[in-house]
């Protein structure tokens, strides 16, 4: 089985990079700072299928994925959370709060409706994300 | 600083046992089968702050907890969830969710109001829970 990212991810998100594990997607939503971590690993569901091993880089990737939203948009709280009941593909959200955002306190999922970046934006935000993940790998 | 429990999740959960790195604690709703880990390290806000290491460990007893849960109520997925908008102590959601459930396929955070077990049946499965991750130990 080869890995092939989920065609509803592919529909919500665009490409920021490739990491070791994970493939890196920003969600085409200007609400939130939201990136998507998907491990390209075919046939994994819940975070516990990683293996032992993997699960460390995933780990590592999440704090590298955290460091640059957070140098990015010094958000309160950083959320991450791999839920997958709509989208069965494992996937990590990890997503910048700030008080006061259009969800706050609660959860981000279903809270409002989702404002796609236009081109020139969203083009924009990938180059800034690229070289914040850069700058947070350790 | 010594690690103290956070006392609004000390009033909304029970303690299942200690591991290595988090305390296990039973939130107190009988709608879903969920725990929440809780590392015992004081002024841990994001999951990131974890060192590394730490972050192994934590990992492994997601792991754990994700297959006690699994063993005992066989959900159709765990959602795994570091969120802490409400409370900013480091506290990692595992939650086992079954289609249909109250707030399937949403997030559970806010969709029913918390249903306290009665004292027997919290203290069942607070026993069959603590052997359950005896048994997921690996």
């Amino acid at each position: 089985m080869t890995f092939e990212l989920h065609p509803q991810l592919d529909a919500d998100t665009a490409e920021v990079t490739r990491l070791e594990l994970c493939r890196v997607q920003l969600m085409d939503d200007t609400t939130w700072p939201w990136l998507i971590l998907v491990p390209q690993i075919a046939g994994l569901k819940d975070l516990h299928d990683l293996a032992p091993g993997d699960d460390a880089v995933a780990m590592a990737e999440i704090r590298q994925a955290s460091r640059a939203l957070q140098a990015l948009h010094r958000p309160d709280k950083i959320n991450v959370a791999a839920l997958g009941n709509q989208v069965p593909q494992l996937h990590i959200h990890i997503i910048a709060r700030h008080v006061g955002d259009p969800a706050w306190p609660g959860p981000v999922w279903g809270a409002a409706a989702r404002q796609p970046y236009d081109r020139d934006a969203r083009d924009a935000a990938l180059v800034s994300m690229r070289q914040a993940l850069t700058n947070a790998a350790t």
